[in-house]
């Protein structure tokens, strides 16, 4: 068997999240489908760096897969991206070595969240952008989002059912910056719990909104209770922007 | 009466265009039942700065209509912008006196087509950029480009059934830059043919394919002769950007 890694891209709009499951269309599902063709009918396992939630974007996921034959990269690049639907893309196929795993070897994700601050919607972005006129402290907001940074526990920025035991995680980066009518919040880590993303960024923007004080992320920090944390912001606004391999 | 100007955004994906017609939905009929709403069921005439084809965009459209009433600007522009659907957005509206008119009176609009050139499609712009990933001469589109800049004749980029007789037109200005994996291609002018722009890129990009050489931008506005511009670039690229009036 040959190892294939492929960088993927998605429009969430349309998908119940990556992960194949009973109902609902997946992006998961999607590409087993098109595997199963181009490999005579015969089942193709595809996994996943990790989940996306439904309605959450990717412009950088990675999968792994095998198939029995050594297979021109290109070309099976070509034949993945045109076989699926129109708001699956895939930017890259690569042969790997056989211990190459997209999910459990050690890697760091990046993801962005993108606010839309003007007071007007904008069409052309609605599907991934979150509109929220309503910043008025965003250098609050920034003092807080580097609060963020660096190895804690993240229990109150997690959704309170979320099965895993060990909330501790490490942010190496968030970078907050103003793209012209946008507000774009970058998060790099070696992993995030279920939802912390955007309950991270629905407390940011109550800090912008001039609700809180930046000091509230410590205090969430610390007390690990979520319900000192702002509302989980829309899943739209968030895009899977890269997965890094160590080596 | 009172008069009001309005700038308009649409995603123009799931219109047959902006004026109303007998068959599919359009943003004029849209804004003509928002405002028949707010006007206590009496009809409104909805004025545009001229129309945009099915499935092209704007960011900058400008209507104009009249009130019985005046009415406070903010006030009116958040019920027409909450009340028309997703994909229309009410970006601005102002009081106007009596003699302004969105499309008699004298003005430049500028447009804007997004070409995505990387190797994927990518499933975040694919409404709004039309993928065409084989562009080898980029800097001879742009010197094809500027040949377009001026007082011309510009039969040879027009739909052949059209039913305007003076084709003489001016272009202020023609930029084409490249923005991250996409180029941009941003026209100015007094004034466009039906489908002109479409017809000025599809052969730019002819020319930026390697395929032509510059000059033919040169030999069709003396020819003006359609046949020899390039095919007519789709319509999903293309968004109006800005209407400009005189004063």
């Amino acid at each position: 068997m040959t190892r294939y890694k492929a960088i993927i891209a998605y429009d969430g709009t349309d998908f119940a999240g990556f992960q194949i499951q009973d109902n609902g269309r997946t992006v998961q599902e999607e590409l087993t489908r098109v595997l199963l063709r181009l490999n005579s009918g015969l089942a193709v396992k595809v996994h996943g760096s990790g989940r996306t939630d439904s309605g959450v974007h990717a412009l950088g996921q990675v999968v792994h897969f095998d198939l029995p034959q050594v297979r021109d990269a290109e070309k099976l690049r070509f034949a993945l991206d045109t076989q699926t639907a129109d708001d699956i893309d895939v930017l890259s196929v690569d042969l790997m070595s056989d211990d190459f795993h997209s999910r459990f070897n050690t890697h760091s994700k990046t993801y962005q969240y993108r606010v839309n601050t003007s007071r007007a919607k904008n069409p052309l972005t609605r599907r991934f952008s979150y509109h929220f006129p309503k910043i008025i402290a965003f250098d609050e907001m920034k003092t807080a989002a580097a609060l963020l940074v660096g190895r804690h526990d993240f229990s109150g920025f997690t959704a309170a059912g979320a099965t895993v035991t060990d909330k501790v995680r490490t942010i190496t980066q968030v970078d907050v910056v103003r793209v012209k009518d946008e507000i774009h919040f970058v998060f790099s880590g070696n992993g995030f719990l279920y939802k912390q993303i955007r309950n991270m960024v629905g407390t940011l923007l109550k800090i912008g909104a001039g609700k809180w004080r930046a000091e509230r992320i410590s205090e969430i920090l610390l007390a690990e209770n979520r319900d000192l944390a702002g509302p989980t912001a829309p899943a739209h606004g968030l895009c899977l922007m890269e997965v890094r391999y160590e080596d």
